[in-house]
């Protein structure tokens, strides 16, 4: 074991505070990471407060992280000591359901290993996640990371990116379709800059007109208000895909009133209870509403490689460590342009 | 203007009562139709009640429809005197608008003109439906029917079988695919029988024990309870594809659990309000809940195609037009098998 420093949780109600972390050493597939900066998701903060439900004490969330290979097991091929990687949701997965073997770790059929607040495949072992010096993880779970990019702003790409990334894929976005984008966050702002690397037309629905210049800036190409129902009505049957990364309730219906034929609605976000949605808004027109849950290795790995090409990283805003807890409370307030990263050199120095 | 016998209803709550119903003289691309049978839909009894609102009294109700070319325009190419022909759920569309130009009739930009109830693409006269001994179609409008099969129980076909066969062939039902069936009346027994037939592994759903003789003779593999919870949690991530024929209101979340990753459940009932969605029941699996309209014109011929073929038709009640009252109580009740058609001679010769 190798302990290391990190930050926790230790209870719902406390802030994250410093804690030290035993790490496994390095198995043989297995590589040891040092972490240079990891993405704060908001997915951290309900885990930290057991929002979600749950949470297993001391939690260390983190699940963006990119860094430097420092060890590598006697078996590992992929990849060597001093490599840039980076570690996204996922730790581990079963690997031999129908799900793992299409490459969608996502949907591991019997429960994949999640980056912190999770079991192992050993149903025993939690882990923890990347608000901390070092992460050891099995080989193929860590992704190669360009080093063309600013890796600071690569990190949110590793959940952020992927869960946006995915959809647009699966749902073939090309070039001239129109794409929409609801809500503009960390997940949105993404979903923004992938969407119009693809060659689609982007609109931001939005309720706030002042992130018009914000939208237009990430490369939409149209912002649209959705509180003015002139311009709801103006915008029926108008998007090929509506790209829906809210969590707050809000109305299904109204948005699928806005597709085209054959138009794909897809629900990134999780409102705390069920939305009601009427057969009609999806019979007529024979449109979908559908989920996705970030996305597997392969197609994580796919994503970084494309954004390396494209030149395509988060717009982040660097903290130290110490921090966090006030980034949380951002966080909250949507008080964020769009991600926070933890530069760990905060961590490892303080 | 030709003098047809027709049975209309007056009001809402007035029963469907003998009636005189003008039909034009064909046009040049016009198809006069000598109506032998037509099927009695559940949207029959809607639209007559004025149960969806917008009833233009009197309503001739009838969009599967059966019957022998009586008389053709000067231009019609694709149909001759003595061809047995079918009329669907449209009699007309804008026939340039995007959905029209990809064959998608049923969902016209620019409104369809519906067999009944509805106003053709002059936008002012009034549609007639197939509760009549003749009616007159635009050529393009008009179905080929094989001889092959009986005529009457093909009826229903024009209705219930495009809304089951179109979405089966949207979705890609195949081979070893399993596919669930919600509800068994008109369109659920259809949807057995097709999936069955395309070579699909097909269970019935259903909250009635005394159902499943019935859905082993239609050609169901399995029958499963739904009103049984272990029994659901056994089901859950079976299904690549669940039909959901039903009207009344249910807890769709319930079967999108039974779908598998990347699972669709196609709605083609309408539940008189909308139905909470969980979005985790869409995001964990990518899974799709989506819509269909019955099907385009070009579709609709490939069914009955395929119909004729593989000797598919609907399981039908004859009864003779005054019997007509009766059966919109019995099909409210869900006492059919599983379609009643009535048998134009009755109104003929009545």
């Amino acid at each position: 074991m190798t302990l290391v420093k990190a930050y926790a949780a230790q209870k719902a109600d406390a802030p994250l505070a410093p804690y030290q972390l035993e790490r496994r050493e390095p198995g043989a597939t297995d590589v040891e990471i040092e972490i240079l900066f990891c993405g704060v998701c908001h997915s951290d903060i309900h885990t930290a407060r057991n929002e979600w439900g749950g949470a297993m004490y001391p939690v260390v969330p983190g699940h963006e992280i990119v860094g430097k290979v420092s060890r590598i097991g006697a078996d590992v091929t992929t990849h060597k000591v001093g490599d840039t990687v980076g570690v996204g949701c996922f730790v581990d997965s079963c690997g031999h359901c129908a799900n793992c073997e299409d490459d969608l770790q996502q949907y591991c059929e019997n429960g994949h290993s999640q980056t912190y607040n999770s079991l192992l495949q050993d149903k025993k072992t939690i882990t923890y996640g990347g608000y901390s010096t070092h992460i050891v993880v099995k080989e193929s779970f860590v992704l190669k990371v360009s080093d063309k990019l600013d890796l600071a702003a690569v990190a949110p790409l590793l959940c952020a990116g992927i869960t946006t990334f995915s959809p647009l894929k699966h749902w073939n976005c090309k070039k001239g379709d129109k794409v929409a984008v609801i809500g503009l966050g960390g997940l949105g702002h993404m979903a923004v800059k992938l969407a119009a690397s693809m060659g689609a037309e982007v609109t931001m629905l939005s309720r706030s007109p002042e992130k018009a210049k914000d939208a237009d800036e990430l490369g939409a190409h149209h912002f649209e208000l959705t509180t003015n129902e002139d311009n709801m009505r103006k915008l029926a049957g108008s998007f090929n895909l509506i790209i829906d990364t809210v969590s707050a309730p809000h109305d299904y219906n109204a948005y699928l009133a806005l597709l085209k034929t054959d138009g794909v609605m897809v629900l990134l976000g999780v409102p705390p209870e069920a939305m009601p949605v009427h057969a009609g808004s999806l019979i007529m027109g024979r449109k979908s509403l559908v989920g996705s849950l970030v996305g597997g290795l392969k197609e994580t790995q796919e994503m970084l490689d494309y954004c390396a090409e494209h030149n395509i990283v988060s717009d982040i805003e660097m903290i130290n460590i110490d921090q966090i807890n006030e980034a949380y409370e951002r966080t909250l307030k949507g008080d964020v342009h769009y991600r926070f990263v933890i530069d760990m050199k905060s961590l490892k120095e303080g």
